[in-house]
């Protein structure tokens, strides 16, 4: 096990405030985690070093890189064109062993394909899949994936993510045997598409804690800790739930607009709202891993907070401190053992 | 066109509150639409005949059916092995002549695969399909579909679900020219699986005002009428959207825990909270139609009220009026022409 710093590289130009949430959120890192962490702050030096005057400890660096790949750029294109990007550079020091582990607020397809490319995969994963927390009835998020990593998912990609969630939920979210579902249009087994119907079969034989088919209606309310889906269904589940908040907003608002009482009833309500419905935004959870890459990188909305950028740091350092790969590789390779049966 | 009254069977004994909620929407419904309607109801005659007791209008009549499919029932067995239920009887009336259209609140994939197998398809059609309809932040509903009757739907029903679910939206909802979105990860062309970027070809040149590409949060922002997806992702989006209600009320009830004045502030704002997500309950809407099968079925929810199920017959008899599935017919005749061009 490691036990020389973590060696984070930050893409310092991700995000919609970028490098200012990105340099405050590196600083209150290094406060929570010492001499645990070493930072790597890539991207444009004159636009860093500013925000860093005065802070002179060793165990946070720049490195220059001088472009910025924006949200709207085609994820393929930045392996071949964008090799000056902070988003390439970061991603190589990571492959080359300059670093540990990788964050980024930045464009996810783009970090996705470029770090599955430049790094490869965990020996016996299928695919590389990114999730999602999403928030339940009980309190405890509900992890989605994959949720847009990879569509047309065949069935042996679903029973991977099922394996990847489960080491991730074990190590990092302390939960000791997660339950696992898998996203169907109903509860009996032989329900759904045919890759569904196959997934289940592999899923059941894989070793994980699998209780079967779930519906849209057990996403929110908790009854698994792992929901397993093509990243299509995950995508759109996503965005959907991610689009219920601001639906809500604009519903709230056109009452506000009956009349004075109604007005004041909403300014009343409206921080109960948001005091209730937390996190229902998923940056609050501080990023999700890119889970099945040979390497860690963890990414965060655009308009993640410092705070939550923070969070992202210290969550790749938990992921390389705990061997989060390591684990999958073992779990993967016992789950394709063909004599054991792990039902 | 018709000129004598519209035949609607009512399926007595479908939903939750059969038949109580079912001869109250009935005789709603005929108030309301008077010599324009006659009502047949199916179901056990010693149920329904109480409840009818004093009524003794010509335009409303018992059907007797001794068995009744219950929500939990598989689907493929009614037509074999469900003979004397009141779903299979009534449809049976439709399939023969004896009446015009089918409305029931009871189990939906029943309804759907019994009516398909007995009523057969509209001509072009290739497969029949179910919607739903979904609130958005513009007050005017988007039409979900297909949300369950079809998974692995091929690129053609997608196609044809844009068709029918337009020519639905303009007779039904008014809508001159309902503008259609294919329900994918991404808004550029080329995005998703394969058969969505298959359909998608297929929907540009079908003669429906396609705008292209839409994600999973443009359901509920209203930017298109309709919203066209294979069953599977319908499905999951649908029982995802019905469970943000109970998530929401079990976020608010763990907000009023924490204190006496959240439990006040809670209490004054519950019925604001009713009033603003009135219509994310869709039984509001009086049922969603089955498209595509040769006759007119409308199936609403299993705790429909009796004013949603005058609706449901209300539409139902506005759906035979208005000749939506000999213009579904035409619709898909003049697309499928080889030689024309739709864009």
């Amino acid at each position: 096990m490691h036990t020389r710093p973590v060696r984070v590289v930050l893409d310092a130009m991700g995000g919609d405030h970028a490098p200012a949430h990105e340099v405050q959120g590196a600083l209150t890192a290094l406060q929570e985690l010492g001499t645990d962490v070493e930072l790597i702050l890539v991207g444009r030096e004159s636009d860093i070093s500013p925000l860093l005057a005065g802070f002179t400890k060793h165990s946070i660096r720049i490195i220059h890189a001088s472009d910025v790949v924006g949200m709207g750029d085609e994820p393929s294109s930045i392996l071949k064109n964008r090799r000056d990007s902070s988003l390439y550079v970061g991603l190589e020091l990571m492959r080359s062993g300059q670093a540990d582990a990788f964050v980024s607020t930045g464009n996810t397809g783009g970090v996705m394909a470029t770090a599955t490319m430049l790094c490869g995969r965990i020996p016996g994963v299928s695919r590389p899949t990114i999730g999602s927390f999403l928030p339940t009835k009980t309190g405890r998020p509900t992890l989605l994936l994959d949720v847009g990593a990879n569509v047309d998912s065949k069935p042996k990609f679903l029973s991977d993510y099922a394996v990847m969630g489960s080491v991730y939920a074990r190590l990092m979210l302390g939960i000791p045997s997660p339950t696992v579902g898998l996203l169907n249009v109903g509860e009996e087994e032989g329900k759904g598409t045919e890759v569904v119907r196959e997934a289940y079969t592999l899923i059941r034989n894989n070793g994980v804690n699998f209780v079967g088919n779930v519906e849209g209606r057990d996403i929110l309310s908790g009854s698994v800790d792992i929901v397993v889906c093509d990243g299509f269904e995950g995508n759109i589940v996503l965005k959907f739930a991610e689009s219920v908040l601001g639906f809500l907003k604009s519903r709230f608002k056109a009452y506000a607009d009956r009349g004075i009482v109604q007005k004041m009833i909403i300014g009343v309500f409206r921080p109960v709202l948001k005091s209730a419905l937390r996190d229902m935004d998923y940056q609050e959870y501080g990023g999700v891993p890119l889970l099945g890459i040979n390497g860690v990188a963890i990414i965060g909305h655009g308009s993640s907070s410092p705070l939550a950028i923070a969070n992202m740091i210290q969550r790749a350092v938990e992921m390389v401190r705990k061997d989060v790969n390591g684990t999958i590789q073992k779990a993967l390779a016992s789950s394709s053992e063909p004599t054991k049966e792990n039902v």
